[in-house]
Formats: C-alpha cells, structure tokens, sequence
C-alpha cells in the first residue's frame, strides 16, 4: 500500500526488486520518489542488508538522471516528517533550476507538467537499462 | 580536508572508518554530519561497498539519536548544492521541534549553543558504544 498522498503527489512508474518507483508530478525538475517495501518509517532504521538492496536501487535513479538525462547533481534524502511512509527523494539538480540551491521542499514554487510521451520515453528507458518494471497502471 | 564552511558551522568530533564525524553548532536539534573520504560529491555515486560502509557509518549516529538520546524520528540527507564536498546530514527530529515539520535547511532561525559537558557526554557516548575515534582536536 502507498500512501494516498504519495499517489495524489506522483506518477507511478513500476518497481524495482525492493522499492516501487514514484515520479513527482511536478516537472519543473525530475524528482523520483523510491518507496521501499516496508513497515519501518526511517531509512537508517532498515536492517543493512535490506539498507543496502534499497540504496543500490536509488542508484539505479541517480543513474538515469545523470547518464540518460545528463545532469551532474542528484539530491537524496529519507525524511518522512509529513508522510510517514518511507520514501526516498532522489532529486535532479542545476545551477540553473527553479530553487537552486535551495533544497526542494517547500521551495519550489513553480509547476509543470509532464507530457505523456515524456513518460513513455522515461519509462521504457528505465526499464531498458535499470531493470524498472512497468507498473501497467496508466498513472 | 574538511570544507572550511563545514568547519565553521560544526565541532569536530572524530572518525569513524570511512567518515569524519562533525557535529552543527546550532545545538537547538541534534544536527550530525559525516563527511566521507572521496573526491565524489554525491553519496549515490560512491561505489557499492563504499557506499555501504558509509551508510552503516550513518546508522551508528542514527542509532545514536534513537538509542542514546531517545528520540524516534532521524531525518537523512546528502544535499551538496551549497558546500559541494559530500556530507550527509543525520537529524534528529520530533514534533516539538523548531521547525516541525519542515526540513531543517532553511527554516532553523533558534539558535543554541552546546555546553562543553553536553560534548564531552555525546562524545564519550559514540566512543565507548558506537566506535568513534576521537578528534583530541578540541574543535
């Protein structure tokens, strides 16, 4: 189960092995939300193990928005003080962005919206290269 | 060599195996930051073993703040859009606190100082139960 503000928020793209894979509605930047398969609320609270499994996949993200997206600076962060559900932020940054060098929350007062064939070609290059699994939904 | 603004805004505790171990000045919430050895600037960059270690370097402050200090929330960030030296932020966190529940960056305008007991007790605690090795800097 997501929680319904993660879904309100996000687009739902798939999953990977451990983490279902969110992408915040809000295009000014490209902002992945991971969502690990957990009851725990706290990243650091996670056995190491599955702490590992969940950071390796957040690498997968910052992966996509370096190498296929070609920016040079990815935010990351577990923090869950509004949404307690565990959720990861990986968040694509630049010089040249809507709040930079401001963090993201609550500092983005800007929105936009993606296209779908923008989501399309995200999707089927995440799942070419970073072993996403599509969710199918139309999210 | 740790960032001079890194220095200026936090003591200097010690090390563990992988990261240096500074703590923020501003005492009005427990504000970690470990700081990796690595030319990298962003955490999800690092090398998977690497990354790993770093992780569970993290962990042990977290443990610290929940165990120790009894909190039960820790926010965790790796940000760098100010300072580009990676460092990663474990916070301690409550609903009670200055600034609940937005993040920290940005929004902490209380400001407190530690008192040299409070130190030496958080220092002695990491040493003695999480495998800090301290500075002796004085910081």
């Amino acid at each position: 189960m997501i929680h319904s503000q993660l879904l309100a928020d996000c687009h739902w793209l798939g999953r990977f092995e451990v983490c279902t894979v969110l992408l915040n509605r809000n295009a000014i930047l490209p902002w992945f939300i991971l969502v690990p398969d957990t009851e725990l609320e706290d990243v650091l609270d996670l056995p190491s193990e599955r702490l590992n499994q969940v950071t390796a996949e957040c690498q997968r993200i910052s992966g996509f928005l370096k190498q296929s997206l070609g920016y040079s600076k990815a935010n990351f962060a577990g923090l869950g003080n509004v949404v307690p559900q565990m959720h990861l932020h990986i968040v694509a940054r630049s010089s040249e962005d809507a709040c930079w060098p401001q963090p993201v929350w609550g500092n983005l007062t800007e929105t936009a919206s993606y296209t779908p064939e923008t989501l399309a070609d995200w999707t089927a290059i995440l799942v070419s290269e970073y072993g996403l699994e599509p969710s199918g939904h139309g999210h």
